[in-house]
């Protein structure tokens, strides 16, 4: 048997110690799935041949996701996986679905995207470095896709592309702050049109967002043709599919629209796949991994980024919408760390008991559980225990959610693995079993974009009131001119806080939503409203994680994780 | 027995007409290499585990070369399979090294990078698109350090670089003309510091040649951290390792510095690591594969890009000087067609028998000859046969070979697979029992970079001399005064004439070489001199092949081959 390093050791020491078993192995026996059905990437990854698959169970589904985040985050994906992997020590047959880390935060703060502790996916250095090479391809289909329409305007412009107003730029998987604004073309007549342009993170692109929103191939390059990638002179909307691009973009993403598999440290399958950031794009995993998943398994756990206001109102308002898939149940992630920092404290004060600022704080959980109650989804609070909670601390937070109607257990899987979530898995469990739930969308297809936003933002952030300004306007008044109206709308804002301020901490009210720009992704199906100064490509801190990144001398990584 | 489609049949179609041998067989049969050694990428296709690895063979090498290109490539790819192929028919343990593919070309004009007709190497599609990764892992790794320079400028600009003598570009792998010249960091303070900059296509990337010329993972490290990025305010040149870079760059690239296994029509084994293109880069496959191929098999054909002037030449003054890695036999691939463009006629004229053209051509492979003769490597003529060749034409080929004093040998490859280069193969197993080779290098170490340069283009090129505009001339004194002067030379210029424009055919002679940028690149080890109008980042056409590339609707790749 193995022997696990002690709870608190580096996450990759624990990963470390676990021996994987070969994917095929896993596949076959917890999914059923045969040898040739598995595109092994190594021994220990692969993608799924969907061809190859009859996924025809009618598995549960369910959403983690968690309060108002610390920044190093609540433990979403660490629970997602603890909790799976206490469904099956109880009986359940469950997998879990993942999101794909970007490669910008890994070089950027110090951290990998696999969980931590003993609830880990692995192995994480191949997950959190390329992987399986999914956002690469869609780096390389949007960026042809930016050089066919640079390259139709240098030559003839048969579609008489106005330089000025084309709207898709370029992405890159990396934080880099210098390419957010930037001039292309320069040079002379030789090296294309000068224009204005610029970069997003590859996980903001909208083809991160179709590959997740996606059913199939042929939805896939449907989606893809139908990207606006600006105007002609006249003011019409043209499209990928009036250059020619969507083929060929398909082709780029034939491999990367398979889900990629790999395991848990209890051995439970990992579906992983697609990645966009919740705060940014509409972050949740693909809808192809997430159906696929449950036509294999009884149950499917799947996070949705950052806290509820975020990732589980994208999760339901555009994910579920589009894809008809609805959570049965939902767990809510909390912290007694970070209610302390909703109540005031600095990160540096928080490993001492406080029942002042935690009382403070539990504001905070208190909206999201109601915010959650008004999807009609009452959740399951799973309190994220760390070493230094006290019991005072933690019988606080059980108190506020029942008093809020929400059921609340406590969760140690970070130090014992599935055995510390068994207690959040019999709960998930009955709650499967005995109830039956029916999810309230908050607004409907008919709404105009800015009511949608109005909705978000009064009924789940405790807005007043949203302004857009003078730019954001005008689109706005396109979007509806060009009869986009009917879209769901993705609020790109900061986590941490429910209004765009990341200072405003607790549960603000009366607060005003600063829209500054509104981006129509046609091909995914929704639009973008940028608020405050949330930012579509990141920049690195003063000294990025990068510079104490290395091999050692037997060619294993450190400073990653 | 595998049934081929008759000669002539699109190379995809006799690809897909031959089961592939399981990966996992090709190495144990043909290479003795254990299943475990292997880290399979599906099932055609798999990295070396070098460190799994014992390569202690003395394997002989076989440097395959061509005349002055067409458009259309002359097939020393082609060749190089076919006489993979045949040898091994002849009993000669043999194995291939080639080079990887990019992206760009695939979308630009039509055309894999696979070999032709049934001498190609498969899984053809995957070869050709993201294969197994390690151009993105290059292309990251080389943003990472741009991203990590402009992050440096913008915070505290602790080594004081100066923003204007920023070298290190961005690279992305795709043909976009509009990148060549832009401006970063535009938009206000919070989005860094503006300044001119500009985007390479991957394969030019410095990274890209690191890769090919280490010799393993430190070595890999060591030349990153050489690499220099630009100069402080004082004129001091920084370099990668200054800025604490290197580290996470050998990280992001430790996946991609494993050689690539796939196999050949007739299941041998063909290692493909490594795809600079031989115009703006120094064109050869990796030493690292070179090496592990030469362990493991009695004989080794490789390939060098485009002519010989180019390919060739990198290969023995660049490839061989760094890792002592010199070629036991050369074979110089040339066609009918290509020597009667040589000669005047348009490509649609090169159908029909033309011996006048032919014989004004020859001038072309006459010089090739000699110039491999000037190497101490008398080469094998291999004449690549098409249906439309006449017996004449061919005669006159031979004679000109003769009276050089290089053998000929006529090779149907591409119309019979291995069977057809058993000539080329034969004289190929003579040569290697009964000769030894000493290669000549025609410049030393210690003369100075313009002496060098001067060498290569009055020695090879027939030019009278050399003009270093008035930038090139400042770079040159700069790179001499830094104390890196020793470096070889690696020339940028057209691959379709021996001098710099490429409408001068044949054997041009009393030419002026115009060099008009040098690029000292202190981790690879060489000095690129930038001639003509060459570019290090290509444009689309004005109908990109991209146009007509998609998926049929059995999920098939059409219009990429």
């Amino acid at each position: 048997m193995t022997v696990l390093p002690p709870p608190g050791s580096p996450d990759i020491d624990i990963a470390r110690a676990v021996k994987p078993w070969p994917i095929f192995e896993v596949a076959q026996r917890k999914l059923g799935v045969a040898p040739h059905a598995l595109i092994p990437y190594g021994h220990y990854k692969a993608k799924l041949d969907l061809a190859q698959i009859d996924a025809t169970k009618q598995g549960k589904l369910v959403l983690v996701t968690a309060i108002t985040p610390t920044p190093a985050g609540e433990g979403k994906t660490t629970t997602s996986i603890g909790l799976t992997d206490a469904l099956n020590s109880i009986g359940v047959n469950a997998s879990v679905c993942l999101r794909e880390p970007s490669l910008g935060p890994c070089f950027g703060v110090k951290g990998g995207a696999a969980g931590g502790g003993r609830s880990q996916a692995i192995p994480m250095e191949d997950l959190n470095l390329h992987f399986n090479g999914d956002f690469h391809a869609i780096t390389s289909a949007h960026n042809l896709l930016a050089a066919l329409i640079d390259n139709h305007i240098h030559w003839d412009n048969e579609l008489d592309l106005d330089p000025r107003r084309i709207t898709w730029r370029r992405v890159m998987d990396m934080n880099d702050r210098a390419l957010r604004h930037t001039l292309v073309g320069l040079g002379g007549p030789a090296h294309g049109q000068p224009r204005e342009s610029g970069f997003d993170i590859t996980v903001a692109s909208e083809i991160m967002a179709i590959l997740c929103l996606s059913e199939d191939r042929k939805d896939l390059q449907r989606r893809l043709g139908n990207i606006i990638i600006g105007r002609d002179t006249s003011g019409r909307p043209v499209t990928a599919r009036e250059l020619g691009a969507d083929g060929a973009m398909t082709v780029l993403l034939k491999d990367a629209i398979q889900p990629n598999l790999i395991q848990t440290l209890e051995h439970n399958p990992a579906l992983i796949h697609g990645g966009p950031f919740a705060n940014i794009a509409h972050g949740c995993n693909s809808v192809m991994a997430t159906r696929t998943a449950m036509g294999l398994s009884d149950v499917v756990v799947t996070e949705a980024g950052f806290g509820a206001d975020l990732g589980a109102e994208k999760f339901i308002h555009i994910k579920s919408r589009i894809s008809g898939l609805e959570p049965d149940v939902a767990v809510l992630v909390c912290t007694v760390r970070a209610l302390k920092m909703q109540g005031g404290l600095a990160k540096t004060e928080l490993d001492e008991p406080n029942l002042d600022a935690l009382s403070k704080g539990v504001v905070n959980l208190e909206r999201h559980i109601q915010n959650m109650q008004k999807f009609g989804l009452n959740p399951i609070v799973a309190v994220n225990r760390f070493p230094t909670d006290s019991a005072q601390e933690l019988t606080a937070i059980k108190e506020v959610c029942l008093k809020m109607g929400a059921r609340v257990e406590e969760a140690t899987h970070w130090a014992e693995g599935g055995e510390g979530a068994k207690a959040v898995a019999e709960a998930v469990k009955t709650v499967l079993e005995t109830e039956e739930v029916n999810v309230n969308y908050l607004y409907e297809d008919a709404q105009p974009i800015d009511e949608k936003i109005r909705t978000v933002a009064t009924e789940l952030y405790g807005a007043a009131d949203v302004q857009f300004n003078i730019a954001a306007q005008k689109q706005l008044d396109e979007i509806h001119e060009l009869g986009f109206g009917h879209l769901p709308v993705c609020i790109a804002k900061t986590p941490y806080s429910f209004s765009s301020e990341a200072s405003e901490l607790g549960a603000p009210e009366g607060h005003v939503l600063p829209v500054r720009e509104l981006r129509l992704m046609a091909g995914a199906g929704f639009v973008v409203a940028i608020c405050g100064d949330v930012m579509t490509m990141p920049g690195l801190p003063k000294k990025p994680a990068a510079l104490n990144i290395s091999l050692d001398d037997d060619g294993e990584i450190v400073g990653l994780f």
